[in-house]
């Protein structure tokens, strides 16, 4: 009989996770050609490095009914007060319609990166929306769409203005009155890169020097607003050319810095809807004057039109980016923010330009009258020009007023021990400031201070008042009720495909389920309300999952210790290199710069390598997409005296357990150099090998990929970073929040002290509900998955690297590249056409162009394997229709594909029916999800490079 | 300059719950031909009710912000301690999957009733299901789509044996082992139709005399279960039909009520993963023998084909309804609680029959190990036989074991003096067995009780093992992992048309917005995990919700007091009815038993009279759709000694203010009777008029229309009555709340004391977010809204009534019947077609058959509205063409309406275009929503009835 302590527990986790059922299992291992996971554990991976004895330290798998319960009460030791800290963070009320039906959407957090375009419209029509937001506000032209936080973003700009501009000065001066934590990171940044830094009063003028860029703050990091508009052609004069991190609430007041001479704009876009949620994530931004678009970083969306010459949306001049451009990239930038970029355009859709002024005004006026008030009361405010935040001196009595107001449940910032800033926002209420009057021991009347407070134009500096239009596009007009958002909201979600319709096989991008149980904590006011600068007591609940989640990846993977701050992959990866960088200096060895990397790795370890001042050399591999050993001897031997690292992936990128990975590790250590295993592919590994013990130095993992924290339809990404011992001192610090990472750390590399620390609930959700064994079995269902699929599809379509046994890791790469010299159909051609079948495409031409790179992760069931499995092999029949000519090469389903409701009941003239072309699995109980456009012509779009929103009749012509 | 005050306060929520903006308010004020909404209430609204200086007192509008932490401070002063009462009411676990997917998602509880079968598959297919479950698990072949709750269904039961009985008997006999609230919602429901019910103790066999039906209950109220075949033969040996109340989740373990010979099972279906929610709202379940389906009341989905002979779903056997046999009905239940049925149906569907019976298990063992722990420490267990529920016996200390176990965050049921019940659940833990054995002073060892404790074949009456299968269908076997289910609910939802893609312009149901902020509240633990039973003061913030609500609509309608009991609009009509029965009766009235109704009403009125013990007379109508007068005037005189009461709409069913109302008030309470009017209508009267200050004795409410609760793809309702003081002693009671209603009162007509209490926060919500000036602004916008329609699509299809000054109310009747006669163009083709347009269609055939009623609601702004009126005219140009012959009158495309995606990609041979049948507004931005099927059979539906899941090939024929 079961004992009532099993019957207790109901049903795992894992079983709801995982999503084949035993008997489904069972026929994916008969195909496979094993008779248990561990005999695929045992025959697939390498012994060298499989541990069959592994002991990953966890608590025993919590059902989901515990987990939430235990994260309930970590909510409830969180203390999300009033926080009028500000530095770039602000309370911000996030519209309900918004919160239920995006953020706590499936269909908008499940999404991938917009690389289908056809089957992505809704969030690329919402990206374009948030483009056409910043491009108004900052008065420049062109806006991408999104960064990871204003202190990368402005990061990110000293780099293209350095390589946008003429000036050979390698210098970058920033204004002193800028965020601590900006500074920071830009410094950071710029060490590795032979950048000076150069931090400077600038209230009277440019210092003297050559400087290639300068960063202006406005307002000021202090709250002061100042005209920066001589200062800023000063530089222009002197060939500097200027970056300006702006506040994107207080343009809607303010001369826009476009209107000023601004070459870039950056900033956060946090305050518009998105919760503080201690630090992130958030969307940054960054908008360019004309003539510096092709030198954006990051995610572009641009307007094109689709085979039928409908306006279509795709991601514009993906030429830039680093799966292209390998180390000469302008950024090793991947993930961006969409998922907020979303909440904080439709913030803005759902305001108005008129509304968001308001909510500006509001900001403002709170603190004009708070100021008005102390002032009144004797205490001293620093500047008399500001937009929402007011800097207050009070000698020798800073702390005091800060604790008094905590006692009251509202934080400020403590500036020194002489000044205290206090920022308002669109939460402030006039009971707070009399609760920030009493903590400095004035007694006002908010509503007699109100009517004697001079006017806005009293307080904004003279000719600093703006008077050009913004959002003067028809869709921030239009979705002011309720109603009309929600049903825009459905309307774009309903054109795009995420998890929540189809499986998404994409190699390398482990798109698995993000379970309700692991989101729900995320938009908890306990966790959503934490200014990442409050006092680390506010967040004693979240500090314990924080570290909870990084003993934890600890555990997982072998290593010494972990840093949660990257919040993004690439992030990761910077920061690991960093950590190499420092070791070998700290030991002396600072000429070691050379990063090996293998031909076969994604483009942002080299693009990586490249921000952390390596030289990158390539490794070649052989014809089995394994690394070459060979020629990693001689490279190891050419450069032993300046090795720094080699950054390999494991299982790599071509879905392979190489046997040799222990000999890379020793052959690199041998050398002095240490091992950087790119994390991107643990899925394949947890409970049968780690990182930390056969070999490897420094890994980032992907949280959004193995650790179920949703790709939001193109992030946000979360990419901690573990370490052996030996590096552990040379983790990302902060420089506001000392708990965050070692005081010999490598400076700060996110804005915030832990990253994205409002979405760690997710994985830590997934790894306490799952357990050691559920995660062991995570693993192995999603390798016996990708065995299956490359089992049912290789007589198809050939997968093209396979390990010792036979057997592909985690994902599989379905070799077209005969087929494409045969049929003249090409990959395109299939992954558009998946869309017909009404799934989404595996990934396209990565790592080896011409190839589909599939990877089915554990939770997709067996009926859904087999869904993608039948399509692929009808779209072969369909291929092989093409090549007999039996349909021309320039009109059947394949180079048609995908088709949409409209063409299919207009004119026909294919030599297929329109059953086949839409229907061509048949009729299933499951309604279509129709493309929304046709084939989108990407060259055009680049061409004619258009990336706000269209006029009206774009859509109608 | 704006005041901080003002600036404080943000956005006003009526501005987002409000269509139209200020300037489409303007050109629809154009349009209606007035200048201002003043000016509309001037004209439409007759001076004899409309009180222009009408002030309800109301809290200003609150913001969403502060009403949602006013909400979070409420449900901080809730208490949901671990609750073990039972009594029909246990914690369960909401699979968060379905939590998120189901009750949070707008696709699914913004849906109406499935009038409209060809855009409702989704949910329809969800309560075939539900059905299939109820049928499966209670053994009898054929199950109703959900009833309100137990208690009213057990009442139902006693109706439906009786009229579908051959016994003179007018006796009815309840097991005494009954849970007390069915008893006594039994008792309220016997009185008024001269039903004598016998509660007695069963265990020696039936007591004498002739009986016409007898409920048992399954297991006990005391949670014995026994053996009741031979209790069931003998009453059909006397000619007595049985009605068992059964435990739905005991019965995965227990031989089914259908094979031991019941003829009618009831029940609930709230364990099935719906919360507690402090009573409601839940799916009450019904199921029959064969031979008794015709006689089920409330709603039945069925099986039939479409027009291409597809399998579809629809609404079977709606002739038996209301509101085509009126006071002949079967009953007065006109919604049922859909989105719970769909919840419960989706936690058998997640766990399948396994998982159920797992869960099962797991109750009963811990309650068997928890009896013979307490025996183990000398504690007398009263039954040897139960399935979660034990019964303890402790003279004397039953008082102090219950308040032992509270101080433990413990609920048990103090029974009486002497005896205590507990009862376990699937959320029951080890450790929550040695927190009640404390409270008991036992010290036990769960796992050494558990390794001794007898087994279940020792602790269920031998031979009342279930052995048969349920749950065989493949749907509970296929979706067991979580990203299966949610794909699943993604599939059914798109199916359906609800308010996040359409307008759903439905005359009579206001279906507008249910704000996400409205909404947020209900899934919070706080109020969802409350036991009905438990102590009041665990319920604090939720009763001080429901006292403001009770004073809301009190202030709102003009009444004295409100009883929120009725949990639907049928069961506030009968309440109501029974107050009005009640006084008479109170003042030696008792033979006033006349009820008069208008020809007009709505079909529910008629047979909650009857209900209620009345006789209906029928008033005439007008040709202008009003109460005829004299014919009124003839009926109070010919009734002056038995009439009870009139039962008026206001305004009218017909969307008309009647300006003789006050009159009709008068007439009927000078020959001494009383006034319902039905609330239905009050969208349209809210700051312009007050049922209870021009005439009214009592209204039922409709909280899902007027107050924002969703309709939930067809319930839950909410049907508060509020009543003038003389009615006021007369409202529903608790027999185990007295805070629920007077001592006088009439008994409870709901199973829980407050009704669906968890749903009460939406309407709180909204009246507080509204503030009193939202209120009328949103009536009056309603009102011009429905004008604007009427006076646009009257030139096209007549507006069949209006009021005196040719003005509609908030709803407007399209006349197609000339229309109808000159092309064969039926209302049928005229909605179905919307469907094309991708609209939800308006009420059809009621009030007037051959009809269509339009009630566009204050939600719709006038891009919405516009798009229907737009799709109504081409509409009519369309069925032009098939009265000028263009198309064939049996082939066009309003005869083929509508259209699905499969028709349009095959073969075609009409002599309209595919473009014409699927775009016929030509394209949009907006995804079309595809109907799933073509236009439905009903007819072969009712003849070939069937009512759960077809088999799977069923699907493929």
């Amino acid at each position: 009989m079961t004992s009532l302590k099993d019957l207790e527990h109901g049903t795992p986790f894992a079983e709801r996770h995982i999503g084949p059922r035993a008997g489904e299992l069972s026929r994916i291992l008969d195909v496979v050609g094993v008779r248990s996971l561990d005999e695929l554990a045992e025959r697939a991976v390498p012994d060298s490095i499989r541990d069959d004895d592994l002991v990953m330290n966890l608590a025993p798998a919590a059902t989901e009914a515990e987990a939430l319960a235990e994260l309930r009460a970590l909510a409830a030791r969180n203390r999300p007060v009033t926080q009028m800290i500000g530095l770039g963070y602000y309370a911000t009320l996030t519209p309900p319609v918004i919160l239920r039906n995006v953020l706590e959407s499936p269909a908008w957090y499940t999404a991938y990166t917009p690389y289908q375009p056809e089957i992505s419209q809704g969030r690329l029509e919402a990206l374009l929306n948030f483009q056409t937001m910043v491009a108004d506000l900052t008065g420049v032209p062109v806006a991408n769409a999104s960064m990871l936080d204003e202190s990368t973003a402005a990061a990110e700009a000293m780099t293209l203005v350095r390589r946008g501009g003429k000036s050979k000065s390698s210098r970058f001066l920033i204004d002193a009155d800028t965020f601590p934590q900006t500074i920071a990171v830009i410094e950071t940044r710029a060490e590795p890169l032979g950048i000076e830094v150069v931090v400077a009063d600038l209230t009277s003028g440019l210092p003297e020097g050559d400087f290639f860029g300068v960063l202006l703050s406005y307002p000021g990091g202090s709250g002061v607003v100042r005209d920066h508009s001589e200062l800023i052609s000063e530089a222009h004069s002197r060939g500097t050319q200027v970056v300006v991190a702006a506040d994107l609430l207080s343009l809607t007041l303010l001369r826009p810095p476009g209107e000023i001479g601004a070459d870039v704009v950056v900033g956060t876009t946090q305050r518009f809807g998105v919760p503080m949620g201690f630090g992130g994530p958030h969307a940054g931004y960054m908008a360019v004057r004309k003539g510096l678009e092709r030198q954006l970083p990051g995610r572009l969306v641009g307007v094109s039109t689709d085979a039928d010459g409908a306006m279509a949306y795709r991601l514009a001049l993906q030429t830039r980016e680093q799966h292209i451009r390998r180390e000469k990239a302008t950024s090793n930038i991947c993930t961006a923010q969409v998922l907020l970029a979303v909440v904080a355009s439709m913030y803005a859709v759902y305001h108005g330009p008129s509304g968001l002024k308001s909510i500006a005004l509001r900001a403002h006026r709170m603190a004009a009258v708070l100021a008005a008030g102390l002032r009144s009361g004797g205490v001293e405010v620093v500047h008399s020009q500001f937009f929402d935040t007011v800097r207050v001196r009070v000698p020798g009595r800073a702390s005091d007023v800060v604790r008094a107001a905590r006692s009251k449940d509202v934080n400020l910032w403590l500036v020194d021990a002489d000044h205290v800033a206090i920022s308002c926002d669109e939460t402030t209420t006039r009971a707070h400031l009399s609760l920030v009057w009493e903590a400095f021991g004035v007694a006002a009347d908010v509503d007699a201070v109100d009517s004697s407070t001079a006017s806005m134009s009293d307080i904004i500096p003279e000719g600093l008042l703006r008077t050009s239009d913004y959002l003067t596009h028809p869709v921030f007009h239009t979705h002011h009720s309720e109603t009309s958002l929600l049903r825009y909201l459905r309307a774009l979600s309903d054109k795009d495909i995420a998890l929540d319709r189809s499986m998404i096989p994409l190699g390398s991008c482990t798109m698995k389920l993000n379970a309700t149980a692991e989101m729900e904590p995320i938009t908890w006011p306990e966790f959503s309300g934490l200014h990442p600068f409050a006092p680390a007591e506010d967040a004693a609940g979240l500090l314990e999952i924080i570290s909870d989640l990084e003993n934890w990846l600890a555990q997982i993977t072998g290593y010494h210790s972990v840093s949660l701050q990257p919040n993004a992959g690439s992030q990761g990866e910077f920061a690991g290199l960093l950590a190499i960088r420092a070791y070998h200096r700290d030991r002396g060895e600072s000429a070691r710069d050379i990063c090996l990397i293998p031909a076969s790795a994604h483009g942002t370890n080299a693009a990586s390598a490249v921000m952390a001042g390596m030289r990158v050399s390539v490794v070649r591999c052989d014809d089995k997409g394994n690394i070459d050993m060979d020629h990693l001897r001689s490279e190891v031997a050419v450069h032993k005296d300046d090795l720094a690292a080699i950054m390999i992936t494991y299982p790599s990128t071509h879905g392979v357990y190489e046997d040799t990975v222990r000999e890379v590790c020793s052959l690199v250590h041998d050398a002095g150099g240490q091992v950087y295993v790119d994390g991107a592919n643990l899925n394949a590994l947890i409970g049968l090998a780690q990182y930390g013990r056969f070999g490897s130095d420094v890994s980032h993992l992907n949280l959004h990929k193995t650790f179920c924290i949703p790709h939001g339809g193109g992030g946000p990404g979360v990419g901690p970073i573990g370490v052996r011992e030996h590096l552990a001192p040379f983790l990302p610090n902060h420089p506001l929040q000392p708990l965050a990472g070692p005081k010999t750390g490598v400076g700060p590399i996110s804005a915030a002290p832990w990253g994205s620390a409002s979405i760690l609930p997710i994985s830590w959700a997934y790894v306490r509900m799952m357990g050691a064994t559920g995660l062991r079995d995570a693993t192995l269902t999603a390798v016996a998955a990708a065995n299956y699929v490359a089992r049912r599809l290789d007589a198809y379509y050939p997968v093209l690297y396979t390990g010792e046994g036979g057997f592909v890791a985690h994902e599989c790469i379905l070799d077209l590249r005969p087929i494409t010299k045969s049929s003249g159909v090409t990959v395109d051609d299939v992954a558009k056409r998946l869309a017909d079948y009404g799934l989404h495409a595996p990934t396209m031409s990565f790592p080896v162009a011409g190839t589909l790179m599939v990877e089915p992760t554990e939770s997709e069931d067996l009926a859904e394997l087999d869904r993608f499995c039948d399509a692929m092999i009808a779209i072969k029949a369909e291929i092989d229709k093409v090549a007999a000519g039996e349909w021309p090469a320039d009109d059947n389903p394949l180079v048609n594909a995908p088709h949409t409701a409209t063409s299919i009941a207009g004119e026909w003239d294919h030599p297929y029916t329109r059953a086949e072309a839409a229907f061509p699995d048949g009729v299933s109980s499951r309604p279509k999800a129709w493309p929304p456009v046709r084939r989108i012509d990407g060259a055009k779009g680049d061409r004619n490079l258009v990336c706000s929103c269209p006029p009206l009749d774009a859509y109608t012509s």
